[in-house]
């Protein structure tokens, strides 16, 4: 029996699993990052959004910074850290598993491209010389910090 | 704005982000496949774990196969389809993430290896000449099916 706290799947998910969480992360990572912006990119109450950024916020995903505009009062704006940037591994993974295996009838509304060369790209898994390995050939082997 | 339906990871989280599912997944895709067995491993109320399979069943990612023991009564058992074992690339992620960013003091339980040559595994993006893709040269790019 493995205790949530001690798996890393568990873990991340404390920090991404809750409705709306993920695709507040995905316009913060296509460059939203105002509050009145994201409220019209997803339709999402005022009430769970702010709850969702103080989340991403607090699990280091997403930083606030001060901004004021002529005549407005000062506000916050968000913005991904590196740890929020290398969510772009599971979004893309969630998105290519979405595609392939609850696919909508328009087809993918976002694809992965290489900036250079705009090579499609796909999330996979790779070793240490950087060949891509295989789904059947990959093990996940518990260390001996795995609790008994 | 793009509409829930139309966006694969709000999809795939349809399916994949009510808590208690993505372990269930993690025993499955490690060879749990008995009621019983999931329940001893994740101490989950019976209720949770039977909606949380028929959730997975019905999205087709385990697959339900009946047995019977000799003096029992007929039972399933609950296996990861080609959809569920697509989703070790998820699961990989998520875990490399959390090792990352949200570290358990004891270290990572569950390591990626592989099976050929017991090399060090990660998660990444791959183009299709099979050279890995560094994260600031990966670009989300909106198709025509994009919502306006």
């Amino acid at each position: 029996m493995q205790k949530p706290q001690t798996c890393s799947i568990a873990r991340a998910l404390d920090v991404l699993g809750e409705r709306w969480t993920f695709v507040i992360l995905r316009e913060a990572l296509s460059g939203t990052s105002r509050f009145a912006d994201f409220r019209a990119a997803l339709g999402v109450a005022p009430d769970v959004l702010s709850d969702r950024l103080a989340t991403l916020v607090a699990a280091g995903v997403l930083e606030k910074r001060p901004y004021q505009e002529p005549g407005s009062r000062a506000r916050h704006s968000y913005h991904p850290t590196e740890a929020g940037n290398e969510l772009r591994v599971v979004l893309g993974a969630l998105q290519q598993w979405g595609d392939a295996h609850c696919p909508w009838e328009g087809g993918p509304t976002v694809v992965r491209r290489s900036v250079e060369g705009d090579r499609p790209l796909h999330v996979a898994f790779v070793d240490d010389t950087g060949a891509e390995v295989p789904l059947d050939a990959v093990a996940f082997v518990r260390t001996a910090a795995y609790p008994t």
